[in-house]
């Protein structure tokens, strides 16, 4: 019988407990043992709740309690997360994770310890929610080099891009939507400025890398800039408007890594992943391009993830199942140096301006009266934004191109 | 150092040795030991070619070396691959595969020895190539069950489809472009008729299912009675044709199983997925859907697929990975029995003998003047049948819908 404990039982820590309940015959099935829940660690009590004599105020139990063996970080932030995270594994007990900030931050630390202890450190969870992606990076494209990652990796915003482009409401209709749906917070700005996919991308340029990539460091922006004038351009264009993270390691092993809205063409495969979909798509020397897409968030996938790291740390004792990557900082590459083609929209009658200033630009007709819109030719990031200052207010807004 | 055999010099087994030796010493680093080929098994010989002093002929002398560890048996068939895997197996050796038929036909039984053996028997290449859809089902969805799947799982016959839907091509024209640029065989049947589909999507059931679903009892129909005017009534409803691979697992544990061409809307997560790609689209009870797509064939995409598995031998010394299915038959539903709504198109003029004989239908407008379509409601299989019967040669042809 293998005991476990879930560090904090929010929506993920819930949804942890009804699976490993729901599932109890499948998992020690597979597992060869049954796995039960000894603990649940939080602040609050649940009177009534049908586990709520398995809930402790006090990590020291768990830490120091033989039986356990494996704990689910499912409470969020980088205090008390940490540490409990780091006397854990420092005892030899394994984590799994849903908690992506943390991984980001300290992620080559605790896997190290991991490593030095003989029991893993796991976070599924923490990218996309329920789709396999770090565990298809590790594991099954384990013989092959991963060389690039495009992602859709935040629900929030994806359902209000996409409410944008198929209802035409404007980012702040939209937003508030998702709001009453539960999709956003109250304060949105970790989401809509990019900051959580900024996370989520730093985790996956970790494991692409080696190195440490310090998510403070991601080149982020948020689509809050994002108006129905846009979308009605890349309709025009056949396209659409996603909130992209990006990464793509370079030859000399430094890395891109950019999280930006982006404008696609709707047969990309990242075009249709709509509403709280998370897609991710990734380029492999060997395998060339493959494709994931799930829910990225929610209750019970983000628990098939953390429940999918608890199975492999019951079926590995002893063994570190991840690659860890080391704490050296990864060389980013300046994004002012990097090409790309840009949509630019301008007010209306500038036509020529743009044309001088960007030689080889291709006009978009979407028939609007109150701005006109461009595809430039590929450039320099930072010759672009040279040009666009040149321009002053005649730029209305610029978004890059895939 | 661990060392390895290729059973088969053909496509993919220089895939393999090619990847082995380029990504040498990103291998090495990963598995942390060197990974080398020490045989390669093929009844050729390769005068020239860089690896011609591994090549052999005589199995015994794989079979008897106890400096093997790992053999890849990438030549397919079920006569002297079957006998050789079973004796590398009981010889306590791991085999990685990506000959599919095998898998299909003797799964159960090879897993079983290796279990046995504390050895392993890894096919992540039998389907869908590159796509980590085996690992994916055997440990990222360890937690969770998978109750169906649907996929495209063959490049040939998705690769004729998309040129007949983008091209207008006729089948017949299709098929011989795809045979000009080797997609297709000069014998096509496998691949058109659905029987390589159907050993993919009996693998992908033994997996759900945990017992062994017979090949050739899956419920099979090809893709050679697909017009170009199937294709229109298609484009008109905003759908596309696809062979799709189902599987679904029901509450009494019996699976319903089937391949067959398919009208589903183009919106829908496999409707984009062209050419020789390969999509899955799986059902999980926790995760919800998820969806994966990649390269199905070739030979990087699929000796990524097999190296993937060698690395998982070597880093599992005495531990066997995936989870074996029984030889127990699964008893599979009878199609006949299920419901479905389909598409129908009939002779111009017969449009008050299909309103009259399928209660509820719709017309599917496609401006043509040769026939007519409609959409009937959802109906039995069995009943389907009997009422086209009654039609005699009013119609032309019937298709499915998702």
């Amino acid at each position: 019988m293998i005991k476990i404990a879930v560090l904090g039982y929010g929506t993920v820590g819930s949804g942890v407990v009804e699976l490993i309940e729901r599932n109890n015959t499948l998992l020690k099935e597979r597992a060869g043992e049954e796995i039960v829940i000894k603990y649940i660690l939080d602040l609050r009590d649940f009177p009534g709740d049908p586990y709520e004599d398995k809930v402790v105020h006090d990590f020291g139990m768990i830490l120091t309690d033989p039986e356990i063996s494996i704990l689910c970080e499912v409470m969020g932030g980088v205090g008390a997360a940490y540490r409990f995270t780091k006397q854990a594994l420092e005892a030899g007990k394994s984590v799994c994770t849903s908690n992506k900030e943390l991984v980001a931050k300290h992620g080559a630390e605790l896997l190290a310890i991991a490593g030095r202890m003989r029991c893993n450190y796991m976070f599924e969870a923490s990218v996309a929610g329920g789709i396999p992606i770090i565990r298809s990076i590790n594991s099954a494209l384990v013989a092959d080099r991963v060389e690039a990652v495009t992602g859709i990796l935040n629900g929030t915003t994806n359902y209000i891009l996409t409410k944008m482009e198929q209802e035409g409401a404007d980012y702040g209709d939209a937003l508030k939507q998702a709001q009453e749906l539960g999709y956003a917070e109250r304060n949105p700005e970790a989401d809509v400025e990019g900051l959580d996919t900024g996370r989520k991308i730093a985790i996956l340029a970790d494991m692409l890398t080696g190195k440490s990539v310090d998510p403070d460091k991601v080149a982020t922006e948020g689509i809050t800039k994002i108006t129905t004038a846009d979308f009605a351009y890349a309709r025009a264009a056949g396209m659409t408007i996603k909130l992209l993270a990006r990464c793509r390691v370079l030859e000399d092993g430094s890395a891109w890594v950019m999280v930006a809205p982006y404008m696609l063409p709707t047969e990309h495969s990242l075009g249709r992943v709509d509403d709280v979909f998370n897609g991710v798509q990734i380029t492999c020397t060997m395998l060339g391009e493959a494709m994931f897409g799930g829910k990225g968030a929610g209750k019970l996938p983000t628990a098939s993830a953390v429940a999918a790291d608890v199975m492999d740390c019951a079926m590995h004792p002893g063994r570190t199942v991840m690659r860890a990557w080391s704490d050296e900082e990864a060389k980013l590459t300046d994004t002012a140096q990097t090409e790309s083609r840009f949509f630019l929209r301008v007010k209306a009658g500038s036509a020529d301006t743009v044309r001088k200033a960007f030689a080889g630009s291709v006009p978009v007709t979407a028939e609007r009266e109150e701005d006109e819109g461009f595809f430039t030719p590929a450039m320099k990031e930072k010759e672009f934004r040279a040009i666009c200052a040149g321009l002053g207010d005649v730029v209305l807004n610029r978004i890059r191109l895939v």
